[in-house]
């Protein structure tokens, strides 16, 4: 495993270390957080941290990665990895301080019941504001299916999570609520080759000022750019994936985020970490000006929006930032609603009662316990047969019906239903790296395979996925992302090695989950979005079965 | 599929028509409930009902079947099974009416919310009394996991339930509440050759009055008489699973239990079914003489008892009456509350707190369907790792690690952790047919296999499985059984016949789960087993993975 970082390193220490069929929340799983191949130095995007474990929510392994300043901090601090292993003995609550003379695991039950913006306070005050902060809330304490992991970023806030997949479940099984990052002292890393890096990052950046998605679409709208541009193509799941579109989608498109920001006196282009010059995040206020939540991503926008028929930003917002506070996947948590809504528990479009529901999960009472356990609990509990989960983990804001790249990709991913796991939706509507027609089955399982070894190797090397929309249409992007990666470690690797590594990695996942008792059965769709047509293209799931199985089969 | 009854023709039924990836609660799914070959004969003990579907609980086929008069009066009316297909349009409750004119379906929002008692007793005021029911409490409305089906006993009172694997949240899914059978008009069924149907039945009862279990031991104490038996062979679990004896058991045991209900005027030798010889059942009352309960059997005794750390036989009974009215399979329910203590949502020992947490279920407040959806589920939601589960169903009364045959029939069993799959017990500890040494991996598998054929034909029967302990010992009882059904059918079925329509069920059960997605990996206890020893023998479950893949490999 030397030489190996971010998604590739998580997965293979939790498949050679973790036993299988172990419980997610046992001493015997592990928490992996890894920063990427060049989190640390000078290169631009290299600010993802992967965490790995075996999942709560799926039982099946996870990476779920994050943003913000922990992975550039954990890089020059020079470690490959944080492992968190085995189980305390009795309910004390750690922090674990990591400086340049080392690591220290403190006692921390002051901060036991605290949400991540008050933890991080309480981190300021006893570390100062030199830090980097990776923490939970109550989500993760109580070790819910949907508990996230916070990264703070350049501010201190705890707004960029490892989301998916429970992993904020794992950390608090292990008995860990805070973990603090100072790099004081600590030099930027040096490449072996510095002036080959330096031009080759050079050429880089270049590429992704030049994309159309990455130079315009991102900065000026962050990821909400999409809400416009899904909706459009019918791909919007609204109403719990009832319909296609919302007529409520332009009052909470990234257009009308953006405006309200700047009008307020927020800020729409902000980088999530140190060395970003996409800088799709921001910074969202209220009337007043006040810091309510960072920008929410399209994705939140869309979970808290129009899934549950909510088209007030401001609500949304708030959720938002009860989200990272509570420590919550804000697409489980989204997904959760609306089949709480479907249960009669609260009324389609009704913000308020989605706001008190997620409240509920920070209190731990019984209803907030089942919400944060994710979708598929509450459908469950709630005797909802519509419950859009894949693995157990709910489908993210793409309807697979009307995009059917990524219901692929939601079917077959190691990871359960996951738009980054092979983000297809780039070439079905945005036409990034060619052109496959959204509505047809054919050419999707290529698609969706390709995109598949491509990202298990971006999220290897730590890079923001969103560089893949200029490397894919610019060769010559791709290209420099190699030389970056060759120079700083003194390599030769081509096009193919990359492709190489993606495939190793999705094959170490594919058998962990494999041994944990995953089959081509686990690779489908729920029956209904098979059977259930959605407009407005009235389009069904129709890629076959045995299409399906062929994958992974490269 | 002509000519089966019982478990076989609910799994044929099953296997064949519902497509094994759908939603258990979902139009497709089919609920089929069947009588036994020899129901509405003057056979003996030909009284189960089986109720077959795919589980909500397991994700797998399911057979859960049920004593009480449903099977004797549906036989009586000619049906070899009410197939219950496709799903109502809205909310209305619906009931189904049978007699010798044929059926009726009427609405029944009157019986909206009601327990299985009131429900009968509605039944009773519109039908008379000369009839059987088999209905649904609050549980299979709210569609709830741990749903069973009540059938009712000779007295009109819905005690005999197919308890395991939420069956009754399928009826719930269909929007039936109630089925009322009455078969006045109707003759009892007869055989093809009368002379010698009566003399291999008076051979039969003769076989069953001469061996000690179902001639001395149940008639007398019921099923309870395994209290004393399983606790002095180390093999009870006891709170939650930790230990393999319980200070309290002498308190709730069956010897107890007969003597209370003697003394206070109850009834502890009762037959559940018209035809009955061995008559287990019973009839539990206060300290005034007032029904409270039908008795309690031994694996609800252990459920809500030593598994909970409670040896109040009063709350049990308690515990028993409110699981049968609100629809509850006493099993689960027993297991969840243990879990849900290891959550500290009680104290192990208190009675009223267990009984507090039942009544939430009937109220189906979120605590209540949290539990009411089983232990897979409450340990989801309250982050407990040690949930004694197989395939999403919980482990009955007896230590797997104690008691390994039966390990190996949980471990491995169609149906999820199941004592009734396969009864090593019965050869491990009571030495019924032969001796296999409970603390031993050796001969475990042979011993579970051989046992899973037998009960998946005499579950197909509809005989009472209570009959085993006189046709494992006595090969002319066992020949009995073989000519009723021959004299009965006109048919020349051999030993070998009955083995080979066993292997059969079981063919198709391992089929429909393998189509779910079940693979070897599902075929395991959970690891706290392999890892955890229980006292007093201090032993783990180490029969080896390998040998547990050998179990259907005949």
């Amino acid at each position: 495993m030397r030489g190996w970082g971010g998604r590739a390193l998580t997965s293979a220490i939790v498949s050679k270390e973790v036993p299988p069929t172990c419980h997610p929340l046992s001493a015997q799983n592990k928490l992996v957080i890894a920063p990427g191949l060049l989190s640390g130095s000078a290169g631009a995007m290299s600010g993802r941290i992967s965490v790995g474990c075996k999942s709560p929510l799926t039982g099946g392994i996870k990476e779920a990665n994050a943003g913000g300043q922990a992975a550039q901090v954990l890089g020059r601090l020079g470690y490959a990895a944080i492992v968190l292993e085995g189980k305390p003995k009795d309910d004390t609550l750690y922090k674990v301080f990591i400086n340049k003379d080392g690591v220290k695991v403190l006692p921390a039950n002051d901060l036991k019941g605290l949400g991540n913006y008050k933890t991080v306070e309480k981190a300021k005050e006893e570390f100062g504001d030199k830090i980097a902060c990776i923490s939970i809330g109550q989500a993760g304490e109580m070790k819910l299916g949907a508990a996230s992991i916070a990264c703070t970023d350049p501010e201190l806030r705890p707004t960029r999570h490892a989301g998916r997949g429970g992993v904020g479940a794992v950390m608090g099984s292990k008995g860990v609520k805070l973990i603090v990052l100072d790099d004081t002292g600590m030099k930027m890393r040096s490449p072996k080759d510095p002036e080959a890096f330096k031009d080759a990052n050079k050429r880089f950046v270049e590429g992704l000022r030049k994309h159309p998605v990455t130079g315009e679409g991102l900065p000026a709208y962050g990821t909400n750019v999409l809400t416009n541009v899904i909706n459009e193509a019918g791909a919007y799941p609204t109403f719990n994936f009832k319909e296609g579109r919302f007529a409520g989608a332009a009052k909470i498109s990234g257009e009308t985020q953006a405006e309200t920001e700047k009008a307020r006196g927020g800020n729409p282009t902000h980088g999530c970490h140190r060395g970003c010059v996409i800088r799709c995040s921001g910074v969202y206020v209220d009337k007043d000006g006040n810091y309510v939540t960072k920008q929410p991503e399209y994705e939140t926008v869309w979970a808290h929006g129009g899934n549950c028929g909510i088209d007030d930003l401001d609500a949304i917002a708030q959720l938002d930032f009860l989200d990272d506070d509570i420590g919550l996947d804000t697409i489980e948590m989204g997904a959760t609603i609306a089949v709480a809504m479907d249960a009669g528990l609260a009324k389609f479009g009704d913000a308020q009662a989605a706001i008190e529901l997620v409240k509920e999960v920070g209190k731990g009472t019984p209803l907030g316990r089942i919400l944060g356990s994710g979708a598929a609990v509450t459908g469950k509990v709630f005797g909802v047969e519509r419950v859009p989960v894949v693995k157990g983990q709910a489908m993210p804001a793409y309807d697979p019906r009307a995009v059917k790249g990524i219901g692929v990709t939601y079917a077959t991913s190691t990871m359960g239903a996951d738009h980054t796991a092979g983000y297809a939706v780039a070439t079905n509507i945005l036409k990034v790296g060619g052109d496959v027609d959204p509505l047809s089955p054919q050419g999707q399982v290529e698609l969706s395979r390709n995109l598949q070894i491509a990202t298990a190797a971006i999220d290897s090397t730590g890079m923001c996925l969103f560089i893949a929309f200029a490397i894919m249409d610019q060769p010559e992007t791709f290209q420099a992302l190699i030389d970056m990666i060759n120079a700083f470690y003194g390599l030769n690797m081509t096009a193919d090695d990359v492709t190489e590594l993606g495939k190793k990695v999705l094959a170490m996942e594919r058998e962990f989950n494999l041994k944990a008792g995953f089959t081509s059965k686990h690779d489908r769709l729920p029956d209904y979005f098979k059977n259930e047509p959605i407009p407005p293209h009235n389009v069904t799931f129709d890629v076959p079965d045995e299409d399906l199985d062929q994958v992974f089969n490269w």
